[in-house]
């Protein structure tokens, strides 16, 4: 194990940054281990220095001098958001050949492009997998894992408080200022919903999503937009009448020598993967060449899931830049074994065919009783055949509360061996 | 635009050997643009020269002599199967510092450690998205987008055989070996089905899946596997009548200071993501710290899908090591623009209210053809209200066969135009 550190500077101290400083506090001996050299939080900018704050570090950390806190990093995380100060600092980092992992959405959809070429002009990464989609690892795979492959079109939900509002009209008949109401009582919508609901919020990501998949530029100014705030109580139950649910969709797709991206309420056929993604997820689906029909589904906000995509960020580029290591630094460091199965705690369902006599039931329930297996369900079904050599029996399944893998082998061991029971006819664990 | 070259050495001429040796000829520029240097296909190691091929590379490329090929290319693409000679071949490639791309599934869930340190200690990298659920990224998303998380547990469909028979047993009350005859006439199964069947496959990929989201090592032994070979038409009927279906799961959880890794058929709830996963589909589900549950779906096999897997490893290793760069390209070489929505063609529903007055359908009817809008269906509803000072009226909703944008809002525009018409409620657009 290496000794080095690897400097970092956080600039936010907001939800996500808070899980962020958190992450770097508590489990910098964890991430050491991954990275194979020890992070430093050396500072967190904020605004101000006596803000409330989700998670309190070291008094310390706090400065309101960013610049400063900047040229004596090695590695920059910006969860600010907005436009400046944070495009001017972001590119203060990469000048001086600093890695950034970045959050900001609206930054990205709008200078992209300046900081993407910041970044390779002075050999420096740029990561922001939580700007679209919170953990689910979408910018990843459309740059990495379909760099092979040509995309040809991409769908997403993109924003979880319109998927919210979309989805409990569907399922409640709600009407849209009730579904809107809802959303921002839960704290998915602000009070002023203009970027979720008029669909700026996903047309940013659509801008971001588009310029990787196609790898070219373009902005939130490229992408046609039309936001949900039309949509009716009536418009959702006609839709659900003909088989679709109405989704704010945001599309990237090939048209001719160019890309056409564009975000809007879409019926798509309840069969459709998309269809099933409810509440505030997101999911994004991806059509290539060779690879054929992909989706990423996950939650897209909230301050641990979108911490955890920053954090992704983070290690994925200090592993691999900031050592100049080969990128893939020996994972078998956790040492953890495999375990038998006799402590997994599932549910199972067992199947037996019996011989139909009173008291069989009872003697069953019994033996599951006397091996600390407790039964949720049991359903009995006679059967009277005459080409029964065995006479008449019954099939019997039963459905049981969580219990060892252990408890159930003896039980159905000894279940196995009662003359009353023909058959153990099935053993399957119960998920969920 | 740099004129270097990366010598790649493909050993295996298979279904996937075939396409990524297409790809590499045929997509050469395109990946040069995406690596930032020419990909050389320097030879391609068979076991005879005279087999018959998917796809027919120049003939001088055929070697059976892999073991000069390997010592002088830059990367190695091993997509051969099986232990030996696989295993020499790949730690030759790693101890010379070579790059190795690999879709070997049995090699690595066997013997992943060893390549693994064989990488490590020769700074070499080693990559095999493929070798797990085709196209789908879940290795890469579990090594670099959760490097910051702790992964719990992951659940997946990781073999498409079994769950294309599931699924037909499921929908159409199929037998077993009704599903298993229909599986092997449709090309999923082998003659000879043990290794789905049996849950071998799924066990090799559990193990490697294991390994990545819990930094450790783990084996095909360490799985604890039982195949869906008792799986009966009642245990599938049963289980649907309770509302769960059943489906060939590979588990990997945390299990105190271990990790539990097992395969077997599992009873999951209808409402479970990875319930609607159908056909030959593959599908992961991950659920960690902070990120919370995650889904990745796609083709779990097939040639394209999984050279799109191998080839997007090839892509991102090169991009990174070959070329000793950051690691990210510039990524707007493509240059594409966007487009207007003018030429975008979807289908449509337009929902309008209208005077209830004899021809007024028609009329209608009339402008929707006038702008060569063809329609699918229309559905009229009449509507008496007292209160209403319009007098009666009726809403109509149409929904159009595709259309570009542009003829649609001419036609909207005539329609608003029209005093039998009092609104146009909506418009949105149809997917699928």
């Amino acid at each position: 194990m290496t000794e080095s550190t690897i400097k970092v500077a956080l600039l936010g101290a907001g939800t996500v940054g808070s899980q962020v400083a958190k992450a770097l506090t508590e489990d910098s001996e964890e991430l050491s281990r991954r990275i194979g050299a020890v992070p430093e939080l050396i500072g967190i900018a904020v605004r101000s220095l006596d803000a409330e704050r989700d998670y309190q570090a070291d008094p310390g950390l706090y400065t309101t001098d960013a610049e400063t806190l900047i040229d004596g990093a090695d590695v920059v995380i910006e969860l600010t958001g907005g436009m400046e100060p944070a495009r001017t600092r972001i590119l203060r980092a990469l000048e001086q050949g600093k890695h950034v992992v970045s959050g900001n959405k609206a930054l990205l959809a709008a200078h992209g492009a300046e900081l993407h070429r910041a970044a390779a002009e002075n050999g420096a990464q740029l990561s922001y997998e939580a700007a679209v989609a919170g953990a689910i690892p979408i910018l990843r795979p459309l740059r990495d894992s379909l760099a092979g492959d040509r995309v040809t079109r991409v769908l997403g939900i993109m924003n979880g408080t319109t998927n919210f509002m979309l989805d409990a009209m569907d399922s409640t008949g709600a009407q849209f200022d009730d579904a809107l109401t809802e959303a921002q009582n839960l704290g998915y919508a602000e009070a002023d919903p203009t970027a979720d609901v008029d669909g700026l919020d996903a047309a940013a990501k659509a801008a971001i999503v588009a310029s990787l998949a196609f790898h070219s530029e373009f902005t939130i100014d490229d992408v046609h937009c039309q936001g949900i705030r039309d949509i009716t109580a009536d418009d959702v139950a006609a839709a659900a009448e003909d088989g679709y649910v109405i989704k704010l969709l945001s599309v990237c797709e090939l048209d001719g020598d160019g890309v056409n991206i564009r975000v809007n309420p879409t019926l798509i056929p309840r069969s459709h993967p998309l269809a099933s993604v409810r509440d505030a997820y997101n999911a994004v689906f991806v059509e290539s060449r060779d690879a054929g029909e992909l989706m990423f589904y996950g939650p897209g906000a909230g301050g641990a899931p979108t911490a955890s995509a920053v954090l992704g960020d983070f290690v994925s580029l200090a592993r691999r830049s900031v050592l100049g290591g080969p990128g893939v630094p020996d994972s078998s460091y956790a040492g953890l074994k495999a375990t038998s199965l006799s402590n997994v705690v599932s549910r199972y369902t067992v199947g037996l065919r019996v011989r139909d006599k009173l008291g069989v039931l009872a003697a069953i329930a019994n033996v599951f009783a006397e091996h600390g297996v407790s039964i949720q369900t049991m359903h009995q079904t006679k059967h009277r055949e005459k080409e029964d050599v065995e006479g008449d029996h019954a099939t019997i399944r039963i459905v049981t509360h969580k219990t060892s893998d252990e408890s159930l082998r003896s039980t159905i061991d000894e279940l196995s061996s009662l003359t009353t029971v023909y058959d153990v006819t099935s053993v399957i664990q119960v998920e969920g």
